[in-house]
């Protein structure tokens, strides 16, 4: 399972439904957001004004599930495992096909998921930790808040990694060259300047060791435009399942700056 | 006139009607257009699929003069020299004020320029050739062709910059910590490549000279968007007159890749 289009492909025939972490390697996979598009606009630019949280890879033509540039070929209403269902912010339903919701007036948002900057991290010797505990990554809502957007506002989310101290500057510059998926991090240090009062209860994922030694250092996160547009209660929006990514053509190199 | 307020209120009296290179120095200057609300999303997608000719600054709430994260407080109907205003694609007129013309439905786009990375180039000690001589920065209309986006579509216009052969690299890496102006060169070298016959005869601007020992390099250009835009012949477009740029409170520095 190495080739995205071969992933895609099983997923489509029902054949792979579990997570897709660790299919398709050195492949980017997105977050996906779909909306109609009377509230794509206010999406977009909410996306426009928070990169860090929101950072686009892709945005479809109206009505088309096909992702053109990163995934030609690909069917968004069938490629990914499981999707959620949401009508006026709440959860109606999980389902493995999105074709008979599909409207022509529907619009998909993909957004970088940190898949892609974790690797570029272990690559140049930074450590994980909540991969090497083998744990999701542990997230906080913090008291930074978006700009907001049309109906979209709220706070940004960010997820925590525990960086050894002589590598807070590498970890800094590594996420920096890659924008598309969140960027370099929005705080380094005190978890109380940013509102969060425990490290060890994240809302979000699970908490991890921290050494002694290192520095807790906080990356937006892409929780982050799906806690917002479910708070504004769209009449209709669909997603991925969390962990159940889409996957793309681009290889995450083609991520970095440019 | 070295502080942005300043020089936006001299605008707004009228008592500034040139235009604004040099002023207000060390201040994000931008290309400014303006479209109602139904086209402004896929013009947001245009410049998201396109980000090197079209650099979102800042994108105004439907229907606000007031471009509220790089200048609170500015009025974006009266604080520009001078504007252009055209219908069907086509320009009916020059105004210093566009109050009479304004709808609750528009939306404003505020560009990057490439005033702000030519300061940058220049303090690193890269030259910039048209500043030399004097010139308008020589345009071409290449043969490589932006992502289109809803009605919008057309190729990508680039500038010139002969650059000496050491430097290259230098400008390459000066340039590219810029992406919300242009962001790194798009192509370095052999103009034909990217269908343009002769660097003596632009279609833009004026010729520069090309010294023993230089390369020309090629940059996205800001007036991609507009070209695009007008070829569409939306029913209104609002946009700045060349040259007279709306001057921000963001300090170029706070552009640079974070």
């Amino acid at each position: 399972m190495d080739d995205p289009r071969e992933v895609r492909q099983q997923i489509r025939e029902g054949k792979w439904r579990r997570p897709t972490a660790g299919l398709a390697p050195g492949f980017v996979q997105t977050n996906l957001a779909i909306l109609p598009r009377d509230l794509a606009f206010d999406f977009l630019l909410f996306a426009q004004r928070n990169p860090k949280p929101c950072p686009v890879i892709e945005v479809t033509d109206v009505g088309s599930p096909e992702p053109k540039l990163s995934a030609p070929g690909a069917d968004l209403r069938t490629d990914v495992p499981k999707y959620c269902i949401y009508r006026n912010g709440a959860l109606e339903g999980e389902v493995t096909d999105l074709r008979s919701v599909w409207r022509d007036d529907l619009v998909s948002f993909l957004l970088g998921c940190s898949f892609t900057f974790e690797s570029a991290l272990l690559q140049a010797g930074v450590p994980v930790r909540h991969i090497e505990e083998n744990r999701n990554v542990p997230m906080f809502i913090s008291n930074i808040q978006c700009v907001p957007a049309g109906m979209f506002r709220g706070p940004l989310v960010v997820t925590m990694r525990p960086i050894p101290a002589r590598l807070v500057s590498r970890a800094v510059q590594i996420t920096g060259r890659y924008p598309g998926v969140h960027g370099s991090p929005v705080h380094v240090g005190d978890p109380a300047i940013i509102g969060i009062r425990d490290l060890a209860k994240p809302d979000f994922g699970d908490p991890v060791t921290i050494r002694p030694g290192e520095v807790p250092v906080f990356w937006a996160c892409g929780v982050t435009p799906q806690a917002v547009a479910m708070q504004a209660k769209p009449p209709l929006m669909l997603t991925h399942a969390p962990g159940y990514m889409f996957i793309t053509d681009l290889r995450n190199e083609e991520l970095a700056a440019s």
